[in-house]
Protein backbone atom coordinates (compact mmCIF):
# COMPACT_ATOMS: atom_id res chain seq x y z
CA UNK A 1 0.00 0.00 0.00
CA UNK A 2 1.08 3.30 -1.02
CA UNK A 3 -1.12 5.61 0.78
CA UNK A 4 -0.06 9.16 1.83
CA UNK A 5 -2.27 12.28 3.11
CA UNK A 6 -2.30 16.03 3.30
CA UNK A 7 -3.75 18.60 5.53
CA UNK A 8 -4.13 21.11 3.77
CA UNK A 9 -4.30 25.23 5.12
CA UNK A 10 -4.58 26.45 2.27
CA UNK A 11 -6.06 27.41 -0.34
CA UNK A 12 -9.08 26.95 1.57
CA UNK A 13 -12.69 28.67 2.43
CA UNK A 14 -13.44 30.86 5.34
CA UNK A 15 -16.61 31.16 6.56
CA UNK A 16 -17.70 33.89 3.80
CA UNK A 17 -16.44 31.49 1.21
CA UNK A 18 -13.23 34.19 1.01
CA UNK A 19 -9.95 32.07 -0.01
CA UNK A 20 -7.67 31.83 2.82
CA UNK A 21 -4.93 30.29 4.87
CA UNK A 22 -6.19 28.66 8.00
CA UNK A 23 -4.38 28.39 11.22
CA UNK A 24 -3.23 25.23 12.50
CA UNK A 25 -5.08 23.07 15.18
CA UNK A 26 -2.94 21.02 17.09
CA UNK A 27 -5.09 18.32 17.43
CA UNK A 28 -5.52 18.22 13.91
CA UNK A 29 -2.04 16.35 14.20
CA UNK A 30 -2.56 14.30 16.80
CA UNK A 31 -6.07 12.89 15.39
CA UNK A 32 -4.67 12.63 11.75
CA UNK A 33 -1.25 11.10 12.25
CA UNK A 34 -2.78 8.31 14.84
CA UNK A 35 -5.33 7.60 11.95
CA UNK A 36 -2.66 7.53 9.16
CA UNK A 37 -0.65 5.19 11.89
CA UNK A 38 -3.57 2.96 12.24
CA UNK A 39 -4.32 2.65 8.54
CA UNK A 40 -0.83 2.61 7.27
CA UNK A 41 -0.72 5.82 5.62
CA UNK A 42 2.85 6.15 4.51
CA UNK A 43 3.35 9.88 5.43
CA UNK A 44 1.46 12.91 6.65
CA UNK A 45 1.62 15.96 4.95
CA UNK A 46 0.60 18.75 7.29
CA UNK A 47 0.58 21.15 3.91
CA UNK A 48 0.69 25.71 4.66
CA UNK A 49 2.33 28.47 3.48
CA UNK A 50 2.77 30.14 6.52
CA UNK A 51 5.64 30.43 8.21
CA UNK A 52 4.29 31.21 11.91
CA UNK A 53 2.01 28.26 11.14
CA UNK A 54 4.79 26.10 9.84
CA UNK A 55 6.95 26.38 12.75
CA UNK A 56 3.88 26.05 15.11
CA UNK A 57 3.48 23.06 13.51
CA UNK A 58 7.10 21.65 13.35
CA UNK A 59 6.94 22.44 17.28
CA UNK A 60 4.30 20.10 17.99
CA UNK A 61 6.01 17.40 15.64
CA UNK A 62 9.49 17.80 17.42
CA UNK A 63 8.05 17.35 20.99
CA UNK A 64 6.59 14.14 20.17
CA UNK A 65 9.05 12.91 17.67
CA UNK A 66 11.88 13.82 19.61
CA UNK A 67 11.29 15.77 22.78
CA UNK A 68 9.86 15.06 26.12
CA UNK A 69 6.54 13.61 24.15
CA UNK A 70 8.02 11.21 22.59
CA UNK A 71 9.36 9.33 25.79
CA UNK A 72 5.90 10.12 27.29
CA UNK A 73 3.85 8.52 24.58
CA UNK A 74 5.98 6.31 22.51
CA UNK A 75 2.08 5.09 20.36
CA UNK A 76 2.28 8.39 19.79
CA UNK A 77 5.37 9.10 18.83
CA UNK A 78 5.16 6.43 16.77
CA UNK A 79 1.78 8.52 14.77
CA UNK A 80 3.50 11.90 14.75
CA UNK A 81 6.96 10.38 13.07
CA UNK A 82 4.61 9.94 10.09
CA UNK A 83 3.80 13.40 9.50
CA UNK A 84 6.06 16.39 8.18
CA UNK A 85 5.44 19.91 7.41
CA UNK A 86 5.54 20.83 3.90
CA UNK A 87 4.55 24.59 1.91
CA UNK A 88 2.52 23.34 -0.68
CA UNK A 89 0.96 20.29 -2.21
CA UNK A 90 3.01 20.34 -4.69
CA UNK A 91 5.97 20.11 -2.72
CA UNK A 92 4.53 16.84 -0.88
CA UNK A 93 3.65 15.37 -4.10
CA UNK A 94 7.56 15.83 -5.53
CA UNK A 95 8.12 14.33 -2.25
CA UNK A 96 6.42 11.13 -2.87
CA UNK A 97 7.36 10.74 -6.40
CA UNK A 98 10.92 10.78 -5.11
CA UNK A 99 10.32 8.09 -2.78
CA UNK A 100 7.84 5.96 -5.00
CA UNK A 101 9.28 7.17 -8.40
CA UNK A 102 6.20 7.97 -9.89
CA UNK A 103 3.43 11.11 -9.15
CA UNK A 104 0.94 10.27 -6.82
CA UNK A 105 -2.98 10.37 -7.62
CA UNK A 106 -4.28 12.87 -6.08
CA UNK A 107 -7.45 12.67 -4.91
CA UNK A 108 -9.31 15.60 -3.17
CA UNK A 109 -12.37 15.54 -0.48
CA UNK A 110 -14.86 17.81 -0.12
CA UNK A 111 -18.19 18.07 2.29
CA UNK A 112 -20.34 19.14 -0.83
CA UNK A 113 -18.92 19.47 -4.16
CA UNK A 114 -17.95 16.21 -6.51
CA UNK A 115 -15.52 18.43 -8.43
CA UNK A 116 -14.85 18.03 -12.24
CA UNK A 117 -13.80 14.25 -11.94
CA UNK A 118 -15.04 12.26 -9.33
CA UNK A 119 -14.26 9.07 -7.71
CA UNK A 120 -16.37 6.24 -6.11
CA UNK A 121 -15.30 5.09 -2.39
CA UNK A 122 -15.21 1.65 -4.09
CA UNK A 123 -12.99 2.68 -7.33
CA UNK A 124 -10.47 4.38 -4.32
CA UNK A 125 -10.21 0.94 -2.18
CA UNK A 126 -9.75 -0.81 -5.32
CA UNK A 127 -6.83 1.48 -6.73
CA UNK A 128 -5.19 1.82 -3.28
CA UNK A 129 -5.56 -2.05 -2.74
CA UNK A 130 -3.55 -2.29 -6.24
CA UNK A 131 -0.56 -0.53 -4.61
CA UNK A 132 -0.86 2.51 -7.22
CA UNK A 133 0.41 5.71 -5.22
CA UNK A 134 -2.48 7.58 -3.54
CA UNK A 135 -2.47 11.44 -2.18
CA UNK A 136 -5.31 11.69 -0.12
CA UNK A 137 -6.25 15.52 0.83
CA UNK A 138 -8.16 17.27 3.41
CA UNK A 139 -8.84 20.20 3.63
CA UNK A 140 -9.63 23.12 6.85
CA UNK A 141 -11.52 25.55 7.75
CA UNK A 142 -14.70 25.26 5.26
CA UNK A 143 -13.43 23.15 2.42
CA UNK A 144 -10.77 23.05 -0.23
CA UNK A 145 -11.33 25.66 -2.75
CA UNK A 146 -12.84 24.48 -5.61
CA UNK A 147 -10.18 25.51 -7.85
CA UNK A 148 -8.00 23.70 -6.16
CA UNK A 149 -9.97 20.15 -5.95
CA UNK A 150 -10.51 20.45 -9.69
CA UNK A 151 -6.78 20.92 -10.49
CA UNK A 152 -6.61 17.36 -8.58
CA UNK A 153 -7.13 13.88 -10.37
CA UNK A 154 -10.15 13.15 -8.79
CA UNK A 155 -12.57 13.91 -5.83
CA UNK A 156 -14.17 11.80 -3.46
CA UNK A 157 -17.95 11.91 -2.68
CA UNK A 158 -18.81 13.73 0.69
CA UNK A 159 -19.82 11.49 3.56
CA UNK A 160 -23.78 11.68 3.86
CA UNK A 161 -25.34 10.93 6.77
CA UNK A 162 -29.38 10.10 6.91
CA UNK A 163 -30.50 13.35 5.86
CA UNK A 164 -28.26 15.41 3.69
CA UNK A 165 -26.27 17.19 6.94
CA UNK A 166 -22.31 16.97 6.47
CA UNK A 167 -21.00 19.01 8.62
CA UNK A 168 -17.91 16.85 10.19
CA UNK A 169 -14.62 17.90 11.48
CA UNK A 170 -11.97 17.44 9.13
CA UNK A 171 -11.02 14.87 12.15
CA UNK A 172 -13.96 12.73 12.08
CA UNK A 173 -14.52 12.72 8.04
CA UNK A 174 -11.03 11.50 7.63
CA UNK A 175 -11.62 8.67 10.27
CA UNK A 176 -14.43 7.70 8.46
CA UNK A 177 -12.71 7.81 4.85
CA UNK A 178 -9.91 6.15 5.76
CA UNK A 179 -11.75 2.91 6.86
CA UNK A 180 -13.98 3.15 3.95
CA UNK A 181 -10.45 3.30 1.92
CA UNK A 182 -8.32 0.63 3.82
CA UNK A 183 -10.20 -0.90 6.26
CA UNK A 184 -11.22 -4.50 6.91
CA UNK A 185 -14.49 -4.98 5.82
CA UNK A 186 -15.37 -8.39 6.65
CA UNK A 187 -16.85 -6.80 9.90
CA UNK A 188 -19.73 -6.53 7.46
CA UNK A 189 -20.58 -10.32 6.60
CA UNK A 190 -20.54 -10.69 10.72
CA UNK B 1 -34.04 4.53 14.13
CA UNK B 2 -33.71 5.73 18.27
CA UNK B 3 -30.23 5.11 18.40
CA UNK B 4 -28.40 7.26 21.44
CA UNK B 5 -24.79 8.19 22.39
CA UNK B 6 -22.90 8.49 25.69
CA UNK B 7 -19.22 9.84 25.86
CA UNK B 8 -18.30 9.27 29.55
CA UNK B 9 -15.62 10.84 31.68
CA UNK B 10 -16.25 8.47 34.73
CA UNK B 11 -15.01 5.95 35.35
CA UNK B 12 -12.15 5.75 32.61
CA UNK B 13 -8.78 4.92 33.03
CA UNK B 14 -5.62 6.96 33.02
CA UNK B 15 -2.12 6.54 31.44
CA UNK B 16 -1.63 4.57 34.52
CA UNK B 17 -4.48 2.45 34.22
CA UNK B 18 -5.72 3.84 37.47
CA UNK B 19 -9.78 4.56 37.02
CA UNK B 20 -10.27 8.43 37.02
CA UNK B 21 -12.66 10.41 36.37
CA UNK B 22 -11.32 12.72 33.22
CA UNK B 23 -11.88 16.20 32.04
CA UNK B 24 -14.02 17.34 29.30
CA UNK B 25 -12.69 18.27 26.33
CA UNK B 26 -14.79 20.57 24.32
CA UNK B 27 -13.91 19.68 21.15
CA UNK B 28 -15.01 16.24 21.42
CA UNK B 29 -18.58 17.60 22.27
CA UNK B 30 -18.30 19.33 18.90
CA UNK B 31 -17.23 16.51 16.82
CA UNK B 32 -19.78 13.92 18.59
CA UNK B 33 -22.40 16.68 18.55
CA UNK B 34 -22.20 16.38 14.67
CA UNK B 35 -21.55 13.23 14.38
CA UNK B 36 -24.80 12.54 16.12
CA UNK B 37 -26.59 14.90 14.17
CA UNK B 38 -25.21 13.78 10.60
CA UNK B 39 -25.76 9.81 11.44
CA UNK B 40 -29.59 10.35 13.08
CA UNK B 41 -28.68 9.63 16.63
CA UNK B 42 -31.37 11.08 18.86
CA UNK B 43 -29.24 12.31 21.54
CA UNK B 44 -25.44 12.86 22.95
CA UNK B 45 -24.91 12.40 26.45
CA UNK B 46 -22.00 14.05 28.19
CA UNK B 47 -21.31 11.63 31.25
CA UNK B 48 -18.91 13.41 34.48
CA UNK B 49 -20.12 13.74 37.82
CA UNK B 50 -18.26 16.49 38.63
CA UNK B 51 -19.48 19.67 39.06
CA UNK B 52 -16.35 21.90 37.49
CA UNK B 53 -16.80 19.89 34.62
CA UNK B 54 -20.70 19.62 34.27
CA UNK B 55 -20.32 23.23 34.31
CA UNK B 56 -17.62 23.52 31.63
CA UNK B 57 -19.84 21.12 29.66
CA UNK B 58 -23.39 23.33 30.01
CA UNK B 59 -21.27 26.13 29.42
CA UNK B 60 -20.20 25.27 26.30
CA UNK B 61 -23.58 23.63 25.11
CA UNK B 62 -25.78 26.62 26.09
CA UNK B 63 -23.58 28.99 23.82
CA UNK B 64 -24.35 27.24 20.72
CA UNK B 65 -27.42 26.10 21.53
CA UNK B 66 -29.07 29.23 22.99
CA UNK B 67 -26.16 31.93 23.28
CA UNK B 68 -23.93 33.75 20.54
CA UNK B 69 -22.76 30.28 18.95
CA UNK B 70 -26.69 29.58 17.62
CA UNK B 71 -26.82 32.83 15.38
CA UNK B 72 -23.25 32.81 14.48
CA UNK B 73 -23.14 28.87 12.79
CA UNK B 74 -26.75 27.38 12.97
CA UNK B 75 -25.40 23.86 11.59
CA UNK B 76 -23.61 23.96 14.71
CA UNK B 77 -26.43 24.77 17.16
CA UNK B 78 -28.47 21.82 15.20
CA UNK B 79 -25.89 19.56 16.36
CA UNK B 80 -25.07 20.73 19.88
CA UNK B 81 -28.60 20.84 20.50
CA UNK B 82 -28.53 16.76 20.48
CA UNK B 83 -26.50 16.89 23.69
CA UNK B 84 -26.89 17.37 27.13
CA UNK B 85 -24.98 17.40 30.15
CA UNK B 86 -25.66 14.27 32.69
CA UNK B 87 -24.72 12.70 36.02
CA UNK B 88 -24.23 9.09 34.81
CA UNK B 89 -24.68 6.53 32.36
CA UNK B 90 -27.87 5.59 34.55
CA UNK B 91 -29.45 8.61 34.53
CA UNK B 92 -28.85 8.58 30.42
CA UNK B 93 -30.76 5.54 30.04
CA UNK B 94 -33.26 6.19 32.67
CA UNK B 95 -33.94 9.17 30.57
CA UNK B 96 -33.67 6.71 27.15
CA UNK B 97 -36.39 4.37 29.12
CA UNK B 98 -38.68 7.30 29.38
CA UNK B 99 -38.68 8.39 26.06
CA UNK B 100 -38.62 5.30 24.59
CA UNK B 101 -40.88 3.48 27.00
CA UNK B 102 -38.12 0.71 26.92
CA UNK B 103 -34.49 0.42 28.33
CA UNK B 104 -31.99 0.80 25.59
CA UNK B 105 -29.61 -2.13 25.13
CA UNK B 106 -26.42 -0.57 26.32
CA UNK B 107 -23.29 -1.02 23.96
CA UNK B 108 -19.77 -0.29 24.99
CA UNK B 109 -16.81 0.55 23.01
CA UNK B 110 -12.99 -0.38 23.62
CA UNK B 111 -9.46 -0.04 22.09
CA UNK B 112 -8.54 -3.00 23.35
CA UNK B 113 -11.14 -5.52 25.67
CA UNK B 114 -13.71 -7.47 24.00
CA UNK B 115 -15.33 -7.65 27.43
CA UNK B 116 -17.71 -10.06 28.88
CA UNK B 117 -20.46 -9.67 25.99
CA UNK B 118 -19.09 -8.73 22.33
CA UNK B 119 -21.32 -7.96 19.66
CA UNK B 120 -20.15 -7.55 16.18
CA UNK B 121 -20.35 -4.32 14.05
CA UNK B 122 -22.80 -6.38 11.88
CA UNK B 123 -24.88 -7.49 14.24
CA UNK B 124 -25.31 -3.72 16.01
CA UNK B 125 -25.81 -2.73 12.92
CA UNK B 126 -29.22 -5.15 12.43
CA UNK B 127 -30.36 -4.69 15.78
CA UNK B 128 -30.38 -0.19 15.34
CA UNK B 129 -32.05 -1.18 12.27
CA UNK B 130 -34.82 -3.28 13.80
CA UNK B 131 -35.42 -0.29 15.57
CA UNK B 132 -34.06 -1.54 18.61
CA UNK B 133 -33.35 1.18 20.95
CA UNK B 134 -29.33 1.50 21.53
CA UNK B 135 -27.07 3.39 23.83
CA UNK B 136 -23.74 3.53 22.27
CA UNK B 137 -21.01 4.17 24.90
CA UNK B 138 -17.59 5.77 24.15
CA UNK B 139 -14.67 6.82 26.52
CA UNK B 140 -12.61 9.65 27.11
CA UNK B 141 -9.22 9.72 28.00
CA UNK B 142 -7.45 6.07 28.49
CA UNK B 143 -10.86 4.22 27.25
CA UNK B 144 -13.70 2.98 29.65
CA UNK B 145 -12.95 0.80 33.23
CA UNK B 146 -13.35 -2.61 32.40
CA UNK B 147 -16.00 -3.57 35.41
CA UNK B 148 -18.14 -0.48 33.68
CA UNK B 149 -17.80 -2.51 30.67
CA UNK B 150 -18.88 -5.81 32.01
CA UNK B 151 -22.00 -4.02 33.27
CA UNK B 152 -23.14 -3.03 29.71
CA UNK B 153 -25.32 -5.07 27.71
CA UNK B 154 -22.52 -5.59 25.22
CA UNK B 155 -19.19 -4.49 23.75
CA UNK B 156 -18.00 -3.77 20.18
CA UNK B 157 -14.75 -5.22 19.00
CA UNK B 158 -12.17 -2.62 18.47
CA UNK B 159 -11.11 -0.61 15.54
CA UNK B 160 -7.94 -2.26 13.88
CA UNK B 161 -5.88 -1.03 11.18
CA UNK B 162 -3.31 -2.67 9.34
CA UNK B 163 -1.13 -4.21 11.85
CA UNK B 164 -2.63 -3.72 15.40
CA UNK B 165 -1.92 -0.17 16.32
CA UNK B 166 -5.43 1.02 17.54
CA UNK B 167 -4.76 4.60 19.64
CA UNK B 168 -7.43 6.66 17.81
CA UNK B 169 -8.88 9.07 19.66
CA UNK B 170 -12.23 9.22 20.86
CA UNK B 171 -13.70 11.44 17.86
CA UNK B 172 -12.22 9.63 15.49
CA UNK B 173 -13.11 5.80 16.50
CA UNK B 174 -16.68 7.11 17.38
CA UNK B 175 -16.41 8.35 13.43
CA UNK B 176 -15.99 4.78 12.45
CA UNK B 177 -18.15 2.97 14.70
CA UNK B 178 -21.00 5.65 13.76
CA UNK B 179 -20.58 5.09 10.21
CA UNK B 180 -19.64 1.15 10.52
CA UNK B 181 -23.53 1.17 12.48
CA UNK B 182 -25.73 3.42 10.34
CA UNK B 183 -23.78 4.75 7.42
CA UNK B 184 -25.07 4.26 3.79
CA UNK B 185 -23.07 0.56 2.81
CA UNK B 186 -24.28 1.17 -0.80
CA UNK B 187 -20.35 3.08 -1.90
CA UNK B 188 -18.90 -0.30 -1.23
CA UNK B 189 -20.63 -1.98 -4.38
CA UNK B 190 -19.57 1.22 -6.29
Amino acid sequence: MRLYMGLVHFPVYNKAYQRIASAVTTLDLHDLARLARTYGVKRLFIVTPLEAQKKLAQRVLTHWQKGYGAHYNPDRKAALSLACVVDSLDRATADVQQREGVDPVVVGTDAAAQGERPLSFGRARHMIRENTPVMLVFGTAWGLHIDFINSMDHVLPPITGIDGYNHLSVRTAAAIILDRLVGDLSWAAQ
